[in-house]
């Protein structure tokens, strides 16, 4: 997917026109993406400004699979945008009278949107959609299945870079179920990418992806004591009972004895370590109510920080794709 | 119900103040409707403007029947004009409070919203409102019934318009489940309005209302051979399955085979006719994927057009209704 | 409750910051939020002007309980104040996934929510989110159980003054299920603080609290006869039939024979009494249809005051919490 992915995500002059996953962008283009979404956030305070960067275009929220944790954060960022905002939950819409799939979005695109939100548990929707539904739409995976959900691997990213300063030197501990999770594949990533040299797994050895070392540059560890040991960020991955099937897991009891993150274990990462998790939050299951609501915690911060990378996200694309659309009309 | 129509629809002054159907509607208003909505599209780009026509009004639409696609169209167009939009679902709201729905369309009015945008299942649900509910708001009608559609039926002008250049020498076909369908009936009474010459209806005998002929001024076919023969422009209907009752059509195969819309049947048409389809589309039961994907195809751009339409008729009515405020205000 | 209540309401400087209930909220307070309602509505006419005095905040509506009137309403003052809104139905948002309240609520205020509309079925849960969950986010109460719904009390008060320019020398009746009414508990509180010197209640004495006249100042009446005579204002109250439970109240017919509005007891009251009600009314049940539709029913009036009221509501609750950050920022 590598070379294909990467042409369909960025325009003849390499700007980001899709967002649909971490694979095979380029550092600078994280970092592009990084540097504004920092500008979005207002100096000292846990807000995000209003700008009219997109005033009169439309962001359509197409939702295969209802979220109402990223419609909202997405809403939220186009609004600050000055965008216009429609929602379709697509399962119970027109697709009900016999309209295909395709004469759906091929209709909202149509119909003037400029950018589509896609959310579909299936892994490469977005991907499809981009390719060969709605070239000239914007699309912006919203998270697709276990394969990728890229705005909240920036968003973690920009909460490292923003409480740690860079990637260059740091231990990263990504744990919990990282089989069941498409947070954890953009991360790593990312994480990748951007140049952090120690990024550790830690789960237990049923939900650790064989080859995963191989694939991602990662170290795998199936004990909290010797995974956390020394990291300056602790990812919690949130336990994700509605995705599991058969066995693979211990009982929530016996599963937060070995993997949760209790203050005993966060005292085993370096004393400064930042605590992240993409909620909702499970307390008790991974995670203690003493750590997440602790002085290490940047949860909180996360998802104003994510409202500001889907806020550079957008803005990105929209301009990418203007910009081809503008070359395509030029050439033609 | 004619006189009492046109002077409900019109202004002292004869200019729009509700759009509730296309009966006895003047030329001039059709023809100034449609250079409106040209005037919001944009040059060489299948792209809405976004204008400030209608910064701080408010508009609701009421819907007493669901209708993803209705509501989106003219929620876009609303925002288009710079508009605020509420949208209620009537049938689920304070009626089941015991409110009735006299009080609940007053209440609406008395929140200061200054245009409803109706849908309902039953003929002139619009209209009673526009005379007897809340005459200072604008009405317009989204559909209601099998009675009419009149913002379809203008946008599907616009389109005859833009791709033919006037109505003065067409052959117009018309074809599919004309007893069903509000568009049809919209359609007929909007081109004889604006003078096209030649209108065909061709039909299954048994979908073809009595008295058609004198009523609308148009010409009936029960064959697609001589009903498309040199026509300028195919506006295929949609089997409205969901609405029929009792075997009056052969099963999906055998229409198709009888009143499909094929390459071959396409063939007996001028060869720059355009085709037109309200959608959603069946594919494989009125009309064949190679026809409504072909180059003749005009069926994505009229859903551009309707937006366009939409804020055309929001825009009018809005205006008239406000100028009518302000000569009773001075008359009293 | 009263000292922490009025502190919790108020910023340092005595400004509004949260909305919870009218307990204590000075007179001055009241008259000003009456002041900044009538600034918002235009002159000669039933409409609430467009301001952009909230550009760039954004309001949140929080329901645990469905109601499309209050939902609406503050979705409309938001609106004509130029905030972003964004509406959550909790009840079947994330804590379906397991989330507590308390972190949806954090998250909410992470996204950058300004401000949160909270309805809920319990008494003092606005009350209890200001102080233990979001204190930062101005909390605005849209009615808590049987407690309280102070926006309704206010523009209660705003269509007093509009129709009786003070309330110095007023007679008030309330009228029907006190018992359970927030309005009414609301509108007795708001009315002792303005000083008006005549609050009656009129009811069967199984719907009148015991110590109701002690609690409020108030005379009770068991029947409309003497309740009525010479009042300048009568405010009747819905008959709550999905909030009772046991015999407490007489069949509809039977209550309405005893305790409806009919125009022959309208005529107890002054010539030119005014009449209100909250909504949605049931016709022929606690009020005449004759009297609902009459000259002395400002019934829609008040619906349009409702939006002005929300409206300073809102305006002047964001600007009091934007001076206690920065007070408490200035401090740290």
């Amino acid at each position: 997917m590598t070379d294909a992915t990467r042409s369909l995500q960025l325009n003849a002059q390499g700007q980001l026109r899709h967002f649909l996953s971490l694979d095979d962008l380029p550092r600078e283009l994280l970092t592009e993406l990084l540097d504004t979404a920092d500008s979005f956030l207002e100096v000292g305070a846990r807000a995000v400004k209003k700008v009219p960067l997109l005033r009169g275009k439309t962001v359509c929220n197409v939702f295969f699979e209802n979220s109402t944790r990223t419609r909202t954060t997405f809403e939220l960022a186009a609004k600050r945008l000055s965008a216009d905002v429609i929602t379709l939950n697509v399962s119970t819409s027109s697709t009900s009278k016999g309209e295909t799939l395709f004469d759906t979005l091929r209709n909202l695109e149509a119909m003037a949107a400029d950018m589509f939100v896609v959310r579909h548990a299936d892994s490469g929707a977005a991907h499809f959609i981009a390719e060969h539904v709605c070239p000239q739409v914007a699309i912006i995976n919203g998270g697709d299945g276990r394969h990728a959900h890229p705005t909240q691997g920036m968003l973690d990213m920009l909460t490292i870079r923003r409480h740690k300063g860079s990637f260059e030197n740091l231990s990263v501990a990504i744990v919990g179920d990282i089989l069941h999770s498409r947070v954890a594949r953009s991360n790593m990533l990312a994480l990748r990418t951007l140049g952090c040299p120690d990024v550790r797994v830690v789960a237990p050895r049923t939900l650790i992806p064989v080859g995963l070392e191989e694939l991602y540059g990662v170290r795998t560890f199936t004990r909290m004591e010797e995974g956390l040991k020394d990291v300056d960020v602790v990812i919690m991955l949130r336990l994700q009972r509605e995705r599991m099937q058969g066995g693979l897991l211990p009982s929530e009891g016996e599963y937060y004895k070995l993997f949760g993150l209790t203050t005993q274990r966060l005292a085993l990462a370096k004393p400064d370590a930042i605590v992240m998790h993409p909620g909702p939050i499970n307390r008790g299951v991974e995670i203690e109510s003493a750590v997440a609501d602790g002085s290490q915690s940047v949860i909180l911060n996360q998802v104003t920080y994510g409202i500001a990378v889907r806020m550079a996200v957008l803005s990105m694309a929209m301009s990418g794709q203007t910009a081809q659309r503008q070359f395509e009309q030029e050439s033609a």
